[in-house]
């Protein structure tokens, strides 16, 4: 089944032909990526992927958690346990079960992501199957070998300009070093992920650790001053290897605004430990605030993404640890949680606040609002489970009334699936020209301004949300 | 105005073409019923149903529910009051009634039902109203007296190939041993609905005693352990009888894996009383656990239905009692509720627990995430107001592509209106072949493919999830 | 772009075509208003509008709002700040400024209904731009000069037969007396909008002399007694001057019913001070079961809109006051929140209670099947981020199969921007004739009873909903 040159446009005619026409204006636009997942080692040492099952079922937690939904277990599937450990390594049996399981992705994206990757990076276009698991394995795994295929040569082929990797406050960016030197002219920019010195419960007991690590880094006291100026160092540390924004995934939205004195003593508390619930949270909540204010100084882009319930099975998370595909959305208030934040910082158009949800429900009710007066708030896109076609349209439907097309910020692939990337970008443009193409079909917006709003949101709003 | 052989098909010309064809593969498929709410004793005495009215108005809060909301007293609807006495025994005048006020169904589920029951049935393609009211009186009237629309009759005329009763605990099963006894071949099976000896809130001054019937009726002692073999004895005299299911209607999903020594203490504060708010909260989220775990052992699937404000008005409660079309649905969290069993037992594939909701937020934000990863999980159809059109689109939409297709278990009628089952299967084989059309018209899904799902979701993935 | 003849109607050719002769059919119906915030002031003195900022900017919070989410001062927009005074008087600037900014407007209602103004009025078909700005000024400035843009030609003009203000319990009604003996035949009723009175944390520390005030205006003591006397004379008072309905905007739908001597005590509380916010919840919640127990006995419809954040920015509200689109909708539940309400008086065929929501969750969860179950109960129309073309379909689809058609009262403007009245009646009228051409197509419903379904939104329900 090759790829259908119409496939995710609109069914009416009227309105594929203009879709068609819109996505035609945009298809091959470069690819920012401001936001994923992708290993800086990749572009730094610029090795061969090793095998197939490596590159598409071990490290996808959307294709084995699918798999295991129906019974599969993770050790038949080769995911690594807790400890690394992988059970069952034999790539091609493993290939073989996916394979044979490929009819349980029917009408998920990661069905459209692979089909679209394998027949346009490794001409497979024979629907996946146990009779065609063998032949298709053999096909990439004898593609991966050969220089096309090195994470460089591939980021040319993406015709990427620029990708943001994730990277711990704590991260040298050696690796980010390392690509600069080579004098490859790919941009692999860091990204200033600080949850696990902001947030006491990513390991309460190494949380003071953490702290004085990251101030050990900055040369900096440990004392909520000295800690604050650290973020402030390693923010520039990464504003100097490219960075332009941080990132903050939290349990829920809640910010807080303390006077100093009440801030230090919490961070003391804190350090000393015993860690509680509720100083975590209001930990969390007040230096959210503080990265905002950061950002006022250094120009990073701020973007949050709260309401995960992490690793949900305490069972699998024992056996198999984090990121297991069983992080599941909450229910997420953001009305309340970000005053405080707001209300020090929002109303600055200097900053530029990105919100993502895994609750669907706020677009209309709380997000789209915000967003439709903060000048500091923009709307990610479309996050997660939600990063599907249905997704996306729900997305636009319920925010652009309220808050129009210019309070959010493009595409985001948030994917460490490398080979993926054109293929979600590309859905991404379909579903858009095809949202756009709607409103021009029933005349709430003409051509001219669709297919300026194409270009803006496959490239330019994330262009300028991002200062990329 | 006769049934049209494309409605509730898509509007666009391809794609109405290609659900047209699908539709026409699972038209016929044989009805499996799974869950329901006819009554056992009309397979098992096959005796003609009286009237008009007592089959079609009476029963159905869905119908009067809507003519009460514009003002028509349940007394002049023949509704039975609290007591059972029917206050107006004019049935005809209740039929014209009904007829006069046929417009306000105009766009709900409940018109596209009986106009299918009225034509297929009794060959009646006028459209209600005072005028024709009389005519279709008559002709109903008559049919009924034949024997061609006796429940068995019906029952094979339907296609029925399993239909499921759902049966209290302590209910002897009589009229299901009645109708195995009669040598009659259809397959009316029991489920087991133990709320009244679960749920010490329906009814707190009668729960020890529905308690020690429970324990009489299996000849255990009253204990926690009594108790609970209790259970195991009478969902072994059900699975005896055809069950395969069990069911459970609970004001939250909350559950609950307490500690032996905690439960049995709970156990018996229940028993002694008096009965606190929490501890009957408690009792039934511990009790989903332990039914959990009993479906390990004998296979029976596990269904939840949470979210159920019952009997809203107190008014009219006390005047009319419960089930008046009065149960509103309320805001329904899973996640965390959950947890304590899924972490228990919910990794394990050989427990089935189908989820249904009556809360839509939940959809996309709790339980397809959740169906997507525990290989226990599934989720049933749309429920209650849900079952209709727009309802069985935004479940399909919101869900499938984070739990895939096979995460769900097909379509349950759900229903006490036995002459409405071929009418709500039709429904929902027709909308679920139009989203298929959909997903094949913008190449999301295959030809081939979009017909094997269409037998699935018809009748293979009821068949399979409810082990009939 | 001059306004296409088919806007807003389906994209789909016969669902097109349908809705095309759906809306033939009630297109040049009259308006009827019922819910809105034009002045009465510009009736009574019918004196000419200023100039086009005065008219489309400067009032209009769904304008600015957008333009200041993107980095523009409200001081440079003109709009007036907390003291009244308007710090850039320089309107043709203004002007400009949103015109080269019309952009930021693509996809939402705004651009829908100021295009269709800017035409049907003006004859302006140019799209606004910073070249275009000048001209569409100098257009507006010169017919706004002109007799038939005074208030009551414009009324004549839009075809109003009949529309409602919003007026304080403590006003006068002297503009209303003045359009009476002015002898103009246009109908333009008060409504009875308490909450100054009603709602202590509306200013807390002038509720005792608001609710003297009151007292005073009617004649009757300061007491418990004495302040629901007086409602009920201010009531009557509205009533001789035309009002058939009261309108609540209260944070929650909170309801209580206390007995006699706790309502007392609670007025007694909160008069003697100081108030707190448990008290001002109570209070509130107890007065909407006053008020609906008022309009058993006066006929007054009830109207309730809770869930609304109020001037959500501080900052904003420092600088600029109230009401500059920082409303920010909250989740809200209804169904706990009713409960002593309805029990009170839901049952009760005599009242009307409108609601109205800021949370769509709501629609199908809660307000569909509570409105199709009480008599009392209707359901008001897409309220202010959603009076747009995705919010009035999703209304739609997730109200009427379960409430029916017949418990929604039609369309209201809300709104406060007098010429965008006609816009904004004309997108609900292609909007639900395109959701009735597609219940037709898909043969849900015949044409016929569509073609009554479109006159009854369009007209018929308010009428008969709002008493007119």
């Amino acid at each position: 089944m090759p790829l259908h040159p119409d496939r995710l446009l609109p069914i009416e005619p009227e309105a594929r032909a203009i879709a068609r026409e819109l996505y035609a204006g945009v298809a091959s636009l470069p690819i920012l990526s401001p936001h994923g997942h992708t290993e800086p080692r990749w572009y730094a040492e610029n090795e061969a992927f090793s095998d197939p099952v490596s590159l598409f079922v071990r490290p996808d937690h959307y294709i084995f958690r699918m798999l295991y939904s129906q019974g599969i277990s993770l050790e038949d599937l080769g995911v690594p346990d807790k400890r690394g450990v992988v059970h069952n390594t034999d790539n091609r049996a493993i290939w073989r079960l996916f394979a044979k399981n490929w009819h349980l992705f029917r009408g998920t994206p990661s069905r459209v992501w692979l089909e679209h990757s394998l027949e346009t990076l490794f001409g497979i276009t024979e629907r996946l199957s146990e009779k065609s698991a063998d032949a298709a394995y053999d096909t990439i795994d004898a593609a991966l070998k050969t220089p096309e295929f090195r994470p460089r040569a591939l980021y040319e082929r993406f015709n990427i300009e620029a990708i943001s990797t994730t990277d711990s406050a704590l991260d040298s960016l050696g690796y980010h070093d390392q690509i600069k030197a080579s004098g490859w002219k790919g941009r692999v920019l860091p990204a200033y992920r600080p949850d696990a010195v902001v947030d006491p419960d990513r390991g309460r007991d190494g949380f003071a650790e953490r702290v004085a690590q990251l101030c050990a880094l900055a040369g900096t006291p440990v004392s909520w001053e000295g800690y604050l100026e650290a973020h402030r160092i390693r923010r520039a540390y990464f504003i100097a290897r490219g960075a332009t924004s941080t990132d903050h995934g939290h349990p829920t939205a809640a910010t807080a605004d303390l006077a100093r004195d009440d801030a230090a003593a919490l961070f003391n508390r804190l350090i000393a430990g015993p860690i509680t619930s509720a100083d975590a949270e209001l930990f969390r909540a007040q230096m959210l605030t503080e990265m905002a204010r950061m950002s006022l100084d250094d120009g990073l882009v701020m973007q949050l993404h709260p309401g995960s319930f992490r690793s949900h099975s305490p069972s699998l998370f024992e056996a198999y640890g984090p990121d297991k595909g069983a992080d599941i959305p909450t229910a997420t208030d953001y009305v309340h949680a970000l005053t405080p934040l707001l209300d020090a910082v929002g109303t600055d158009p200097r900053l530029t606040l990105i919100l993502f949800t895994l609750d669907e429900t706020t677009y209309s009710r709380e997000l789209a609002p915000l967003a439709g007066v903060y000048p500091a708030l923009r709307l990610g896109p479309p996050w997660w489970f939600f990063d599907s076609f249905e997704g996306m349209r729900r997305f636009r439907e319920s925010v652009i009334e309220t808050a129009g097309f210019y309070n959010t910020v493009g595409f985001n692939d948030d994917t460490r699936a490398y080979l993926s990337i054109p293929a979600r970008h590309d859905m991404a443009r379909r579903v858009d020209c095809g949202h756009l193409a709607r409103l021009v079909a029933d005349h709430r917006l003409d051509l001219d301004e669709a297919h300026e709003l194409a270009t803006d949101l496959a490239y330019g709003l994330a262009k300028k949300a991002y200062r990329l």
